[in-house]
């Protein structure tokens, strides 16, 4: 678990490079897919401070297995995602700036331009509101199943992420290191979206036929893009 | 005070690390509540020579106790919310761009997701704008008495800080450096809550369940966040 | 070819210290135009390992004639605007903040203000929406193609550049780093306009007067600005 | 003259320190009334590479005295400024993002809270639009002699700069350090200005009781700001 903690901590260290977290802010975990067991921040630690063995390795029903601290308090979500979505390797949570802004207006990020959709194909979602039943117990956990619902009949690793409603952007990706990224990006688009509104009344997403041919520029069997062609 | 003084030292210096500042902006004070003794920036000296040992320590009345310079002329702001609320440790006044604007607009900043949730229960309020009579006598100590008026019947320790109207943000915390780490933390919510209204016309503050879930997840008896149980 | 591998290469730099792009974004190319060859960014490569030797020589219709890797895959764009304006000596694509949220509202910059009339004689135009075939087949060179359609009549080097609907800036200049200049310029007349216009509702561009004194100011044959009088 | 032009270079490199220019964009002035000089960063060259004897001097007139290069191409704005304020002992001109946008908004900056109180005496204000023929001869002179009509009756050094109509912000202050000081604090409120008409529909202007108290509070025989009374 040595090479998983390692890159599960650099992970978190560059949300902070990446200007995306403040403080104790936010959350990087990956899992290892062959043991089953998943690695991630502990809860409230300084980035400054924290070291690769500070990370927590848990089972993925959320049983300590290594690790002194206790785990992130947002454990729960990170396990009903890997739980729900086999594909993913890795999930971040922040409450990075912009991609909060949409999350707290409960609306997802509409996909206006090629930036979006090289990422995403179409709309970045936002999770529904949980009922007061749901927040009262098990909240993290059932934050992880509202966006499993999100989902429903979808893969989620064909998104970078998703917005949980009044709460914030939960991302992920094939490793530890692709879910910041994808963190990265939403923030990125989050920004250039609410601009967009602002200056256009009544914005349309793209034209389907722009959003097709760059995410397929970049994903799927006919990607083109970069150096390797990707699976 | 050696250390006391060395501690509002460093808070006034991470104002400017948060980018809370420029030139002689903002201000920090601590207090030694055994003694009855606050320690606080000097007047409109600046940060890149300021050292330790300028910091003015004065009596909870305000009589200079130590210290060849003047303390910040917003002293009697600090004494004021000192006087009042017994569970402050250290206050920080700044005109931190995002909460100032909400403060210039006459506006508390509503309660909009769970970032502002994790560190106050609902709005952080706006004090009412000053008449003329407490604009034109003893100022600075009636700017705190409209911040103290504003609480009335809560505990302000339980909020990260206020907005003075047409004025700006001041925070307070058990300590100096928690006085700065929630100047930081208004700042942030500040830029959000007004990203969030532009991107949906009247929008309501978060759900009262998940206000409380997220205020209690880290505050009180009950409190689960981190690495040691708060009481 | 090894100076204009030198010239592209550092161009593609400057992109991330104006903090125009982040990963892989954004491709900046430079034209020999004696030889007939375009050197360009590879595809897909990180800013930080790339070396000037990973530079791509293709010539004008695109046949690769140095280099291992893929060529951005951005090329036929860049190869359109080359055949079609010889003044060109450099482009780039970034798909910076703010110029890129124009182009997702589908709107040119209106010429505000005199720092926009300093390097553009109007409007920085946008692009009509691709049609479906135009994006079904040979899109990077039809982009190219709809960016020329845009230009009709008019010699693209009096732009700093032009903003591909739903897309973001292309820009350009004399060689690969004018074109990054111009690219930083856009982003910065980009972020102004918007504010403008939230300030001002029904805001009209500036007057033609001021539009001309300060465009001929530095450009054209009495031009005044500078230490070297321009031809 | 050796001194002020040091003062005067630096003043310029602060521009670049306080992110309020970019390239070439901005230069600041300073003058020696008692020989009648004013010395003025040289036109178009880049911050990076310029010394401090590449500053200019010119008479009041605007003859050059020393210097080879050509000074700043908005001499005669500076000029006509140090000729009809007495007062003024440096000027600077940008196109700070924020200020430059209300300059191209053609609107002052109300006075909305004390931040602003702090440094101007109500509002920042905005000049007229120039008639064609005062673009057309004397461009530069007319700018500033526009300026000065603005404040006809009244002290410009009681303000901290000006807004040029769809153009950008000068100002100034007792020597050329002072009036990038004023510079930032302009950029400063006008970033916060912006978002408080954002956050509250028909905002007006702080209350006079209160503008009064922080105009004074720092200027004038009763100003009792800093560590020393100002006269």
């Amino acid at each position: 678990m040595r090479a998983l903690k390692e890159e599960v901590f650099e992970a978190n260290l560059e949300l902070v490079r990446q200007n995306l977290v403040i403080y104790t802010f936010g959350n990087v975990s990956g899992i290892d897919r062959e043991q089953g067991l998943v690695v991630i921040k502990p809860s409230g630690v300084d980035y400054a401070t924290m070291r690769p063995e500070d990370m927590v390795v848990v089972s993925l029903e959320g049983e300590r297995v290594e690790g002194e601290l206790n785990p992130s308090s947002d454990l729960e979500t990170h396990l009903a995602l890997y739980r729900a979505f086999p594909s993913l390797g890795g999930v971040a949570h922040t409450h990075s700036r912009m991609a909060t802004a949409w999350a707290q207006a409960g609306r997802g990020i509409p996909c206006y331009g090629t930036t979006q959709a090289d990422y995403c194909h179409g709309e970045i979602p936002c999770t529904r509101p949980m009922t007061g039943t749901e927040i009262a117990t098990d909240y993290e956990a059932n934050t992880g199943l509202v966006i499993v619902e999100r989902f429903k009949g979808e893969d989620a690793s064909q998104y970078p992420g998703v917005l949980v409603f009044s709460h914030g952007p939960f991302s992920w990706g094939k490793d530890p290191a692709e879910a910041v990224y994808h963190a990265t990006v939403m923030e990125y688009v989050a920004d250039m979206a609410r601009v967009s509104e602002q200056l256009t009344g009544g914005l349309q997403p793209m034209s389907q036929a722009l959003l097709d041919k760059h995410y397929y520029r970049k994903h799927g069997a006919n990607a083109y893009y970069g150096q390797v062609k990707r699976k």
